[in-house]
């Protein structure tokens, strides 16, 4: 488990003068996600884990405050991979200019950012869902499983969500019209909770969490079903490999298929997936939900309390 | 682990009219097959359970005795999902004629049968090989992998068989042109086994076998791997779910997928992989090898006999 302990706020000096092509910027909102967690390991993964001494780099909007670039002016927001810092410099290659107008700035981290991209593109692209199948989700009430539900609604499909705790399940049935809610902290028959969700079987399984939630969801797969693997929040703190029980004897019986998948593996297609979600948010057929937590020293708290399901949607901190 | 004592044979008497349509067969091949085992199960699976105390079913090669059906005449050979019996009556509709001169008649239940499409849509359908991929299959000297190696080979993919014995491996070497083989049994450290043989890492896993093999495989999956589940034959006999090293954080990590199938789900497209198949086979660019067990006795020790990894190549008894 990831710690305060792990974390260290150092005084550093900026360049005093900007290269060509660079932009001094600001931090706004900094995100905190479940994926970072995995590159804090030393393992090969997806992406290059972080090293020990130098700042997290996540999703950051900032307002540039000089620039050498003629792109931009002071003023101007951006969207970049930046480090965990108040001020930095940047390439202003390396970052994308927002629109301030159109939705509130923080949405880049969140629906039209990377959590609801990975929303997007894990369920249409991998899982198709069809209306009437029916969709679970496992992880519902954090930043992507309350956009997948939201969508396979908006494909006719009945969604049930699976979340730890009451206050959340509420807010999914009430804000984002699930069909049904599940929570596995007061559960103790969670294979039986399921197939009381699900009567008709589980067509697509949306997995942000893995373990024991993932075990009883595999036992109720219809033929044909889908598992998306997007996270598995429950084993990230993992020192060894986690032990369950084997699902190929389910995925050949069901002729069922497990698939996992990071969002830039759809970079090609994100035009597509941020205009279809901001027409949805438009139209307001999509609901959206942020935690912003203030101040930059909250940053390792806001982390650390992802892992303890703390936040409701998306969560931010705004610096 | 099924056994001698589970089996029965039993004299019964024929219907001594044939119905209008109605054909009296006589069994010549009857083919043994690993995914018998799963119908011996009293739980949902792809096919309906075996009844105790009725005669088990599957692939039959049997010849026409008596026929009441236009489009048989007696010593046509017939094609059939039938039972365990020397002599039985059927339905014309329910069995294909088989033309006997193009290759053996016993293929009809190997390469051109049941485990050839097997190997054939699992590979291609759902693997979709290229050329200078790795291609890792287990169970590989049995009927469905021999046919995977070589059609991988086809498709210019390096192909590493893991089987049980030297004898196998030499065999998917000289006979198949396997690029390397792992022997399970006499390999200390399979993982290491598997680097050595797979510089590149592994692009898909053709699963015939499940357990302990696949766990070791799946610590060398490249980015964009694809996992067939065609058989897990290691879990067959097995009474609880079998527990093992949880596979998502791997399939998550490098965007890869473990799918399920069974070769009915491609029944659509029998026409082509049989016609694929066969064109190989005469151009002399598939190798095919059976096991022919004789006398109808012998079937029960023939079955359990593929769960001791007794065959090489396909298996199947001459009645």
């Amino acid at each position: 488990m990831v710690g305060k302990a792990n974390f260290e706020t150092v005084d550093a000096l900026l360049p005093t003068t900007l290269n060509e092509g660079e932009l001094l910027v600001k931090a706004l909102y900094i995100s905190v996600d479940p994926y970072m967690r995995g590159r804090m390991n030393d393992t090969k993964s997806y992406i290059e884990p972080y090293e020990v001494g130098k700042p997290l780099t996540g999703g950051v909007v900032a307002e540039v405050v000089e620039s050498k670039h003629a792109d931009f002016l002071p003023g101007d927001f951006v969207l970049g991979n930046l480090t965990w810092t108040e001020k930095q410099v940047v390439d202003g290659a390396a970052v994308t200019k927002l629109m301030k107008d159109l939705v509130p700035l923080s949405y880049y981290l969140g629906i039209l950012g990377m959590p609801g991209l990975t929303a997007y593109f894990g369920l249409l692209h991998i899982g198709e869902p069809k209306a009437g199948e029916t969709v679970v989700i496992s992880g519902a009430a954090g930043a992507v499983g309350t956009v997948v539900g939201q969508i396979a609604k908006i494909k006719g499909c009945r969604v049930v969500g699976i979340a730890g705790s009451d206050g959340k399940n509420a807010y999914l049935k009430n804000k984002f019209h699930f069909d049904e809610t599940i929570n596995y902290q007061n559960t103790t028959d969670l294979s039986a909770a399921i197939a009381k969700a699900c009567p008709n079987g589980v067509d697509i399984y949306y997995d942000n969490v893995g373990g024991a939630i993932s075990d009883a969801v595999l036992q109720h797969i219809n033929k044909f079903a889908r598992i998306i693997i997007c996270g598995q929040i429950s084993m990230y703190n993992s020192t060894e490999t986690p032990v369950g029980p084997r699902p190929q004897v389910a995925l050949v019986k069901n002729s069922a298929f497990m698939k996992g998948f990071v969002v830039s593996d759809f970079s090609k297609h994100f035009p597509e997936g941020v205009s279809q979600l901001t027409a949805w948010l438009t139209a307001g057929k999509l609901q959206y939900q942020e935690t912003v937590v203030k101040g930059f020293d909250a940053l390792p708290d806001a982390f650390i309390g992802l892992f303890r399901g703390d936040n409701t949607g998306k969560l931010l901190v705004e610096v």
